[in-house]
């Protein structure tokens, strides 16, 4: 009874972060937006920026992943390699997160040490998709943090008992 | 005598990033240049940027928790919390020095798409500063990754005989 408990719980959240992964995913890529800023023409999209080129990787390798371990994870063979890979995608998801929240921060606000202008009230569009991107990755690291903290919780209690 | 090899590698492990976020958090506080262009005067330091002060709050927590673990570490009651702490770590550690290296990667490289103008020429002092705090975070958090990837093996391992 505890370990159907244990599984769906476990599978619930590995869908909801799959989803989430392929959201920032397309989200992130279909973003692009031109603007005319003083008669000089820009266009705005993820791949100008290698941090958001980043963040599609990582989370594309993320969906990839979160796809076969969905199929795999009725496995116990894999269990280990999962728990131990789980923790990784947790830390390459945070990593590209932390990374585009980091530009977004400067593209939304700027940075007037540095002389950066922000660069949403001209491409307002772009700014929405990388927002609703980040939401997405959000979601996805909250999920594996959960997962991670939640699969640790259940192997390593039968190891130290109180 | 696996345990023993197991508490020698594992307290290396923990001197080593103990002393890798120390050094990074003191660097990074560290940082400070006046520099003048074209007659306007500006300093840069850590403290404009949200994304450093983030860093070397980051980088402190870690260097707390590295020092109260190295003593706390000899005791089993709190093996599997430090085991669920080290990865908590590894994530703080691994968002803070994403989310720097993004915008110190701006700071050198500038971006042209956004119109955002490299900064290093003006203050190399401060962007050495931040290489080397970038650098000490860099290895505390292959440290704690390490670190994680060794005790989910040693404690996974006998709940998964093959």
């Amino acid at each position: 009874m505890a370990k159907t408990k244990r599984i769906i719980i476990t599978i619930l959240l590995r869908l909801l972060a799959f989803g989430a992964t392929l959201s920032a995913t397309v989200v992130m890529v279909t973003s692009h937006e031109s603007a005319k800023v003083m008669n000089i023409k820009f266009s705005a999209k993820f791949s100008n920026s290698p941090t958001f080129k980043f963040y599609v990787t990582a989370e594309a390798i993320a969906t990839g992943y979160g796809l076969i371990v969905l199929f795999l994870s009725s496995r116990r063979s894999v269990d280990r390699l999962i728990v131990i890979l789980d923790v990784v995608i947790a830390l390459i998801l945070t990593s590209s997160i932390s990374a585009a929240l980091a530009v977004a921060q400067i593209g939304k606000k700027g940075d007037s040490h540095a002389g950066w202008l922000p660069v949403c009230n001209q491409v307002p569009k772009f700014c929405d998709h990388v927002t609703g991107a980040l939401i997405a990755g959000f979601v996805a690291a909250i999920a594996y943090l959960v997962l991670n903290l939640y699969s640790l919780h259940v192997f390593l209690t039968p190891l130290f008992p109180v």
